[in-house]
């Protein structure tokens, strides 16, 4: 007789339930776990609200797991290893260790995946978005490789914020982002909050952020409370003009920060940046779009400016952020958390919670 | 008395004169060039047909220059030195000299110009666009800095290639392109057939061109049938679908090209290079838009895409052009120019030639 568990399942938008499943069959080469905590992420959100988006629909079963909604939801947890699969000898991973999942899949028939750019899969398969299982269950069987142990002084709660703090990590990386420069992020949300302690973390001096919402223009000042040492400016750009702020507190050379971080995803933001940004800078897009941007390519070229974008993270990146962590170097982490629920509050204190307000950052689900 | 010569005078959309106008004063540091030949480019042609656009207009003094329209044109240049200015000694700059022209102007209050990136500099001088003279005319007199002496085997014809050229090859630089990588170059005019020269002088194995006009793929299949060594493949996308194609044609890895160059400049060329390019690759624009772009930018993020715009040449990049001519590694630049004219005819046979057919790649206007 097959063992039951619960888990909140996605059947489409305003559709979550906490049900009761088959807990999964642990494969060979898998180890399971039982998750403690799992992050609502920005993207579970607007499945939420308007998917399915990036969840595959009913008829159209997703490339590499096969699976179409409903499917459990949850790709930022850590939790406890309860048992290892045949094959998975006790080593890097025992039973009772505390690890984090990255949730991106691996695809052994994929070049990018081979290459060590998961992120860049050619079939895109996501745990807790593309199927095969989520974080929001009591327990999960995952492939060894993408289990990472948490040292001692990394607790689960602070280890389900690995993965949205590996994408601010990647993007920091990705945009080769060196201690002298300056940084502007549009966006004070999880993620924009998430790229400023990895630039703090990197040794960034000089960081603007720019955000509407006056609860997230108090996280940010909080974080920059915790630095004194760092000439971190939080700019309301509903009160003031952000590009000539940018430009007037980043006068070195030709003026405005090296690089900005959209984490707002929205014309506007995208705007602020590119004009932001000193010639010859970076704008870095860290969100998923709603709806197409209009670009004057021209305000590229007279400038030399580039726009890159970033998903994910790479290999060996999920391991930096939990050692950065570890080590101290990703200070208060735990600043992003701003709620922590269990699963049948999961709705409506957790993805109503996310939508009703900008209260919020980090909501936690206890499976 | 002051002395007059003649110089193809412009003073908005269609109207361009020769007339006779006074000889330039040589100052302090300058010296005083007589162009052999000048040739007509891209942005010449767009403030003839639609300008002023770039050209300051009247009652809109250039911020360095000072000038308005109307004013003389050509920045593609090249001539014999005819005297030096006070303070300028016979040394690396002597009377009767060949030599070409950067025509990118120095603005010493000017921190990009002051860190060898006269491309961005605050004030945007150009010679020949924003004042103080231009190529098409029988005397010039420049900052000693903006010459480069040419060696004995580049003669001034193709000495005024070398501007365009040194476009193409900052693009190169800029995209970092490697030996390895291979490249799709969208348009084959002045500029994509000078980033084919540049991807062969930098040993590029595999190019891509895709190009619409009958002439214009005659001229890049001319330039490839030089280099049979290197797998160059010429796509007319009104007759095959050139996406479909760069992914089949460049199957290593994730597949299609690392790099797209984008010499259109129109929504349709941006589309199909964000289309083309590999995960992880890079779009970059040498072209000069007429009008907003739209751009989905999750095609950017979930693939991680860069876009990079360039524009003209960094400090010494001149010079690297005019040595790999001279030292036979970008061939056959001479393949550029269709029509050498007269000043009397670089209206009719220049820029109306230009303006009515694509049959044309690069006209030199002998002054």
């Amino acid at each position: 007789m097959t063992e039951s568990m619960r888990a909140l399942r996605y059947h489409g938008a305003k559709d979550l339930r906490v049900e009761s499943v088959p807990v999964p069959e642990l494969l060979p080469g898998q180890v399971k776990i039982k998750p403690e905590w799992c992050g609502i992420c920005g993207s579970d959100l607007h499945e939420y609200i308007t998917g399915p988006i990036l969840t595959p629909a009913p008829g159209k079963p997703h490339r590499l797991t096969g699976c179409t909604v409903p499917l459990i939801m949850g790709h930022e947890f850590a939790g406890e290893i309860v048992e290892l699969g045949p094959g998975v000898e006790p080593g890097r991973l025992k039973v009772g260790m505390k690890v984090c999942v990255e949730p991106t899949l691996f695809d052994d028939d994929c070049p990018p995946c081979l290459d060590k750019r998961r992120n860049q899969c050619n079939r895109g398969g996501f745990f807790g978005i593309s199927g095969w299982g989520g974080g929001f269950s009591e327990y999960v069987c995952l492939q060894e490789k993408v289990i990472h142990p948490l040292p001692d002084n990394v607790p689960t709660d602070i280890g389900a914020l690995v993965e949205p703090l590996a994408v601010a990590w990647h993007a920091v990386g990705a945009a080769k982002h060196s201690p002298e420069h300056s940084a502007l992020i549009l966006g004070s949300g999880p993620i924009g909050l998430a790229v400023l302690l990895c630039l703090l973390a990197k040794g960034c001096r000089q960081i603007l952020v720019s955000e509407v919402s006056p609860q997230r223009i108090q996280h940010a000042l909080d974080i920059a409370s915790l630095h004194p040492e760092v000439d971190i400016k939080v700019l309301d750009p509903t009160k003031e003009d952000v590009v000539a702020r940018a430009k007037e507190l980043c006068p070195q050379g030709n003026q405005g920060p090296n690089v900005a971080y959209d984490c707002a995803g929205v014309q506007k933001s995208l705007d602020v940046a590119i004009a932001a940004i000193r010639k010859g800078g970076l704008v870095c897009n860290v969100s998923v779009w709603e709806k197409p941007a209009t670009l004057n390519i021209n305000t590229l070229v007279f400038e030399e400016k580039k726009i890159i974008g970033v998903a994910c993270y790479l290999e060996g990146e999920f391991q930096e952020v939990i050692e950065a962590i570890s080590t101290g170097k990703i200070k208060n982490p735990e600043k992003l958390i701003t709620a922590k629920v269990g699963m049948d509050d999961a709705v409506t204190k957790g993805f109503e919670a996310l939508y009703g307000s900008r209260e919020h950052v980090k909501i936690l689900v206890h499976p």
